[in-house]
């Protein structure tokens, strides 16, 4: 025990990326790896984007000066972006609305240290979730309430965040984190969810994280302008394939925008990462092409597995599915399980009581259906 | 005010990042600014390491897929990079003492998370120092204790920072800032001050950033083994020439490096940023070249600034050098100044009560010596 270290730290164990990723035991080095465990893309960026983007590296960046602490040309970007997909009712977003962060993480960073250090508030999240409002929140030492979702289809269960809201006060709630469809669920907000999320009181700051957005095509970015309360995560590690680069980006008032400038690292945004965002965004309809494919692939790898003896798999409105077994829904049978598949060749998550599949190629997905059916002979 | 933040954040200003670079008023557009006011190395990367980088990006970095969240190969080559510049009685360190941050700015939010948040630490800095210690710990609201340095030679003011260190003790401060040498008045540490850090108690973490290492080549990496209770910072955003991309290091015993690895992002780091450490380690003969110029451009600059009848200029162990006004040096003045340099083609800056200029090429040292010169004259 260092000395100089929180107490409350020392408890904490890191989180680990890749949890199945890593180059373990009984897997043949030769084996080439199926990685639907961390629902990225599938495909690399276009050869010819590449191409152009490391020209835009040689030509344009020089690597010996500091990046644009701005980011006003990704912030317009993705700006022009967030308005493309509102309705026309909708008041459009500018610039001023845009914060950019190295990955979501930092974001979600940024917000707990704006609103709940030092014993000024507490978050709220509804398991299972992504797990890392509660992971960057202990590490900040801010308590992390937490409440249930339905068994049946995942719908946060509304009653006891209302009761954990009024029954929590020192410190108050002070964030409520939603995922928009939901990891590892799958599962986007519904009008209920979505109407405690706009009766909520101004005192609360409500986290939209829209990491899925360009699948499930739901979002709530029209309504950001009438809630200074709200803030929208998004990323360019999903639908747009920069998972290498981390760029993430929040939607909110400007006047939230400015505290968050305000906290991020100063140059927290590598040149390189920049030019990616942009000419990811430039070229944004060549790179969604492949969405219909991956929810086609999705929704046959649902459908498959829906005849599944020992799964129950929910639909899914992102780039993964969920499932769980019907009996014997062990912490213990689902390591094995997610050992057994790694040990074929197909890397998925278990998370949050169940296993997590990313909808990969159609090869990947087609293995990946037919290794999970092998499992019964076993 | 928005009431879900912090009411201690509401009072604070963000740090701007090239506070003298922005596209300001006076300048002519098509001016070629000479840009030392950020200590970057004037020199990109060499045509051939750019594309030898652009080939690495295009070959094996996979776009769509999260970084390596580990860092073990950066971390193997940064250990042996620092042990190359330790004496042969010293303990080489190994990976477990190296992590790495998105620059040394995250390392430095880590290590304020990992000890002083929520009332349980403050922080001791001798002003003028680098700004981002202050700066960070008050987003994080951790109180930030000051003493002075000798306005002679910019030493600590040590029975000061004794003092401190016994008088300040709700919260008592856990972390000492020191660069080595420091910014922006560019001494390196003295044999009294290193003495004084010596004899810290274990409670207290020493930070002892090595930012400029590769232009002072003193460091206290051949210790770090024997003190627990120190950690160095150093970047390679400096003498590696890679400001852009945003890579630092922590040097520190492997039970800090856990807590640190622990604290940050999981993936804190993109692959492009990873493999241009890489890069620039394995070319590091080639890059560090040049710093035998820059430091015969720094002593020349300086032994001409010597003669400066408005200007005393310190002597300087790092890549950039430090002056104030013999008489009347007002923050209102060194702005004037500095704002005519601008308007001139010499981005400089005023911090810590003075003027800190980056050594560049030798061209652009001469003109901006020329436009110190010309300033007597208006």
């Amino acid at each position: 025990m260092l000395p100089f270290i929180r107490e409350d730290l020392n408890q904490f164990e890191a989180y680990t990326p890749h949890p199945g990723g890593d180059s373990g035991s009984a897997v043949k080095s030769d084996l080439i790896m199926d990685r639907l465990d961390t629902n990225e893309s599938p495909y690399d960026l276009p050869g010819e984007l590449k191409q152009k983007l490391a020209s835009i590296y040689q030509r344009d960046i020089e690597t010996n000066r500091y990046p644009d602490g701005s980011h006003e040309p990704v912030k317009k970007a993705i700006a022009n972006y967030v308005n493309s997909a509102i309705s026309e009712v909708s008041t459009p977003i500018t610039a001023d609305y845009v914060s950019v962060g190295n990955g979501s993480d930092e974001l979600i960073r940024s917000l707990l240290i704006a609103t709940c250090l030092n014993g000024s508030g507490s978050i709220l999240v509804a398991n299972p979730t992504f797990s890392m409002y509660a992971i960057l929140a202990q590490t900040l030492g801010v308590p992390v309430v937490t409440v249930n979702r339905s068994e049946a289809n995942f719908e946060i269960d509304l009653i006891a965040a209302k009761q954990a809201i009024l029954d929590q006060q020192n410190p108050p709630i002070k964030v409520v984190f939603v995922v928009h469809p939901n990891s590892p669920t799958a599962n986007a907000l519904t009008e209920a969810e979505l109407d405690w999320l706009r009766s909520l009181p101004q005192h609360i700051l409500v986290v939209i994280d829209e990491a899925y957005f360009e699948f499930s095509q739901t979002t709530v970015a029209g309504e950001i302008t009438q809630h200074p309360n709200w803030v929208i995560l998004r990323t360019f590690s999903k639908a747009f394939r920069l998972a290498s680069l981390r760029v993430g980006y929040a939607i909110t008032s400007p006047e939230l925008t400015t505290i968050l400038e305000k906290v991020r690292l100063p140059y927290n945004l590598p040149s390189f990462s920049q030019e990616a965002a942009l000419l990811a965004l430039t070229h944004r309809e060549e790179l969604q092409q492949v969405i219909p494919e991956i929810i086609r692939e999705r929704d046959r790898l649902w459908t498959r597995l829906a005849n599944h003896p020992l799964f129950k798999f929910w639909p899914s409105d992102a780039n993964f599915i969920y499932g769980r077994l019907k009996s014997n829904n062990s912490d213990q049978r689902l390591n094995q399980i997610v050992q057994a598949m790694k040990s074929q060749g197909s890397l998925i998550r278990h998370t949050g009581g169940g296993l997590r599949i990313t909808i990969g190629t159609p090869a990947e997905n087609k293995r990946t259906g037919d290794r999970l059916f092998s499992l019964i002979d076993n």
